[in-house]
């Protein structure tokens, strides 16, 4: 191609955190240009961010129905090619349908959907359409990440056993959801974040890399769940121990009450061989422990040499690639797989290695399933997605 | 007392690794002597080792049952007060409670005995005679757990929520056992060690470091026991929910095939106020992460100032003590208690500060329930101990 | 200002390693748009990076004077607002004086220039067009360099007694120069890198963080440079012991035979009251060691809260941010500077913060300091810059 | 042998940090029993310790001079092998000197002597004697350390290069010494600590550790020393840029004002082929960087296997060894090699791996050195020793 792809918003308006994370990595590899958005349901709100993101009026909407239709009728030299829909769970089927119906690839932020019935009408429509959907799962966007599924997947750490998996975070440990923070606000309300709290904020995303690193499948689970936090609705915490496969077992922790937490995510996978270990806040360094060699430590940019890590890693050994690296991957290798695709041409498996309908249908399986027997002590395990 | 307290020895000949440990822990603080043992139910090995370990000939045994008869009968001056019992878990009854039987205080290795109706037995034999056993549940030994204690039984990190405890370790990720490893070989052998391979080896001190640091009891859980390696009798790994008798939830994970791990015990534990973590890889640090000021790192020695962290501190910041130190701290604090006692004086809470028959009890019924409910996926919460 | 800012680039072409650097850093910010550039000397790798680049064939020129000429012709809604020049060290100096001269704004890579004389040049020069350079002293972009500078600079640890700062590398420890790495080749070779090597690559960084973090001026130094591989022509290697403009004293270390090393670049600075200590591969943290109460962590997102920090941060607590937002806060911070002055505004405190002339004249009297003195063993201690 | 060996003590008594670790570390291998000692100056005092330690009064003396000279007339069954010297650096001659000329092998604190004058003297009396004299340079104790020495003198990292160590203190950073800390007294005391302050306390162990795993001599160095604490007479701070006898060059920093650090001691060594890192603060991993495959960390009883590790190791893997494990090797082999000899056996090399009258006689050159230049800004580079 010789223009770079026009991207349009749905949400992200001034004070969005997530909203400016999507532009960051969108924009950072000289790809992609924003030429439109909807940044709010509040049309002054959307109006005023488009100024600040340098957009004509015109091309700044007051909501995403009249984007899409108007986008739609722009010429080709001009109109957006794909839509970045990062709103509150809620609000990402209604959009992302009509972005589909309408022509246009898909960014949608995690989870897929408010209900697993959604996702599956958006991947039925995916597929029909043959449009681009990538889910921002970003974890699995981090060099390190790509090369521990490779060692994973590539048997070097012989048969897998045992995956742990967690994600403790701490700042919902009181109710800051009625203190005015908005972040807290909508993810602990049942009608703007589904019928999961912490498990579909970041449980999913536990999940997500559990399935990624290994490419194995989760069959089924036993699960708590817990509000701590007095008069909430939605959980707070769960952990779940699962099984695998493979036969490999494994426990997942995910919490939003560990008070001190940051982003805590790690990942451990045990095989036959060996075992890894990787931390979200040392993200560029994978513990490589052996059952008959001294342990390793492979660094992004110098001993990480699988085709994935070299693919997604934009500088040499040494300079630490963190958060907006590893989403901009996904804008990245989204961004290259629809111009191949626009270009006719086959696009390769590194581009073709960001998260999609798949892992969505999957993230909602994950919630649905948490969710049902996450309260329930009749029955010991479930099988997942049922 | 104006004289050491003197030490007999059930196992630990040469070779036998924690019987070393025992020695070096019982040694170091010039306190304690060794003057007499039966090192090995083979009795050339045990005399062999008595004259490594500069014993006279006639205070080596040929029998534990020969020893205590013998020892019972020396004058007062002259014969053991106590009896370090350090054999595998099917020899702790018998020698236990005929040296109870016989007027000596015990050290015990845990698990406390082969069943939980030992383990009661014992219990009850010591409150009728008065004597003091000590179980080496060395990790509550560390000075930075008693701190970490002190901190959570003092409120500082406010009510307690979750108690996230793992032992990972992989030294048992292959059949080890039949390749001339006596270490393995008694552990994953039911006559030897009992119902339990991994959980009671290692999960028995998760468990038992879970409740020390947090002062809580586990009244229920919910768990799977796993047998990775082929034709092992015995589980190799496992992992439990947990609930707390103060509405906390926990996760504990142990295994022996967590291929590449050392002794990786950690425990993290998260209240309304605060959250703290500690490794035993790096022992001397406490982290402290707070809701609303910088993360914390304590360390002993310098910012570690609670009585039992002090008390079981041996050098100023910054000289790392380990896992040795922390196995004296058991029997420094025991030789305390005993001495005080027989100085007719009451012992402090530093020095009463050691597991004892109650942790050995709960321990065995940890085993039970973990063994009970581990196999079986009928009900998912199980009562402890019941 | 209703729109991005433009830039230009000198250098920068396909495999340039730096030169894609700049334009992650450049773009992520959605604030300024690459609108031309001579991407090499070699005019057709300059036009294919140009394409790849996505630029009109129009914008991409063989020379730099070629562009500097008819960018400035072009009419003020077109013409681009200043260039990025990242080119080797003996290309800074024509292609800045040139841009100044033609009144475009300038980014620059370090050190400023070959020599001394020219820095000194340009900086008249920047003072006489009240044009803005900056130059891309990375490490001081960081946010977590800002908090470090607030904290030393506002008093936190008292009175500045020690400064350690240390930039070990490996990857020169063989004559990779010889074996096709670009990157070594030019490095090591004096017609292109100046008289120093190491020291100039990566020493100033390590000197200019040590000035920028205290707020304190090297006054005199006493240092050895050395030449590890055979037949190469500049050093590989120096350290120095540093005076400060307090009385304080320091030890800078900078290495490009460290074996082993990525870019380890450490900082600890020690006061009256506390120390603090940063390291480059964990950019977020900053460790704070206290005289009288528990170290702590303090972290990007979380606890870092002066205004430079917040300003310099991207995300949320716990989402890693690396080298390349670091690098683009010295463009994003010169790019509120020169909007500012285009709208007339007064830049504040906080977007002036980059480094500059004043730091790129003190960058190569460093150069000059340790050149003149790291062979000479004559006379231990040497004025800063004379 | 048949029996343990018999230690007295001249210092430690009640309160004395070192001379309880002196305890503690020769006891713990119940290979050496404390049979007399005059623990202070103080009768009183010696006394009082004497009982604490279980002596019989008899054993407890008022006077070295009548300790060396009652214990020479006891029996060959009674009398003391050895005397362990704890006192301040002013009182290691005399008694040393007396007790070789007595008879008695030594273990003496560092630095050796008050002077290199009295090194001198006593190394020709140990020669002379053929009595073993060790010097508790402790940190060279360290298994971890045994194995670095092993990896660079057996040449895996290759021709070695650079050297760094460092050894960075906080206690001395006010002026504590008249605040009623006892330790800060003597060692900012000329009349008790020598003509160095923090160098000879802990620069010296800085010194030596480089030397010993380097097996490489410092030929001549370029220092600064600095007193920060107003009124302090001795050096509180210093730093050296170091020549080794194969053309390496390293830096040295020691300081005790670098506030909040406790032991802070690092080595870190690079060769051709390899780099190597070692924290006391971590003292059980080696962290070995390579110039072509990943990074390894070595862990002290699993993948240490060089001879000195090993025998330098009590636990197995994963269970952490400390400062006292590491000063109790000291005393291990100390008494393996007077064992042995006593027994009329040639001590194996690992057995004679302890710091003796060579490294003794070279920590004092060290001092002088240091004394002579730095504090002088005529000469850059000066001799070793001379």
């Amino acid at each position: 191609m010789n223009r770079k792809l026009r991207m349009g918003m749905v949400g992200g308006g001034i004070k969005a955190f997530i909203g400016a994370i999507h532009r960051h990595a969108a924009l950072m590899d000289n790809q992609i240009e924003l030429v439109c958005g909807c940044f709010s349901s509040n049309p002054i709100l959307s109006k005023e961010s488009g100024k600040l993101y340098y957009l004509p009026d015109n091309r700044v909407y007051e909501t995403y129905r009249e984007m899409f239709e108007k986008e739609a009728q722009l010429p080709e030299g001009e109109k957006m090619d794909f839509v970045s829909i990062v709103t509150p769970n809620s609000v990402h089927f209604k959009p992302a349908m009509m972005a589909l119906k309408n022509g246009f690839h898909v960014v949608l932020e995690k989870p897929m959907t408010f209900t697993l019935e959604e996702a599956v009408k958006l991947k039925e429509k995916v597929e029909e359409t043959g449009l681009v959907m990538a889910l921002t799962h970003t974890y699995s966007g981090y060099p390190a990440i790509k090369h521990a599924k490779y060692m994973v997947t590539s048997g070097e750490l012989g048969k897998i056993r045992k995956v742990y998996v967690e994600y403790p975070q701490g700042w919902l440990a009181s109710d800051v959801e009625n203190q005015g923070n908005l972040q807290a606000a909508w993810r602990t309300d049942p009608k703007r974040s589904g019928r999961a709290g912490c498990i579909g904020d970041i449980g999913t995303h536990a999940h997500h890399l559990a399935e990624y690193v290994t490419g194995l499948k989760v069959t089924e689970l036993c699960a708590e769940l817990s509000i701590f936090v007095p008069n909430r609705q939605l959980d707070d915490d769960g952990a779940a121990l699962l099984h695998f496969d493979n036969g490999a077992t494994g426990v997942l922790m995910a919490s939003q009450v560990a008070t001190g937490e940051e982003n805590a995510l790690k990942i451990r996978v045990y095989g036959e061989k060996g075992g890894l270990e990787w931390f979200q806040h040392e993200p560029n360094s994978l513990i490589v422990k052996w059952a008959d060699k001294p342990i390793e430590v492979l660094r992004v940019g110098t001993s990480m040499k699988s085709p994935g890590a070299l693919h997604n890693t934009r500088t040499p050994g040494g300079h630490p690639e963190g958060f907006i690296e590893a989403f901009a991957n996904i804008y990245r290798n989204f961004a290259l797989t629809v111009m191949s695709k626009m270009d006719g041409k086959e696009p390769t498996p590194e581009m073709l290695d960001f998260p999609g309908v798949e892992d969505g249908v999957r993230g909602m399986q994950f919630i649905e399933t948490m969710v049902k027997t996450g309260y329930d002590d009749t029955a010991k395990w479930v099988k997942f997605g049922e």
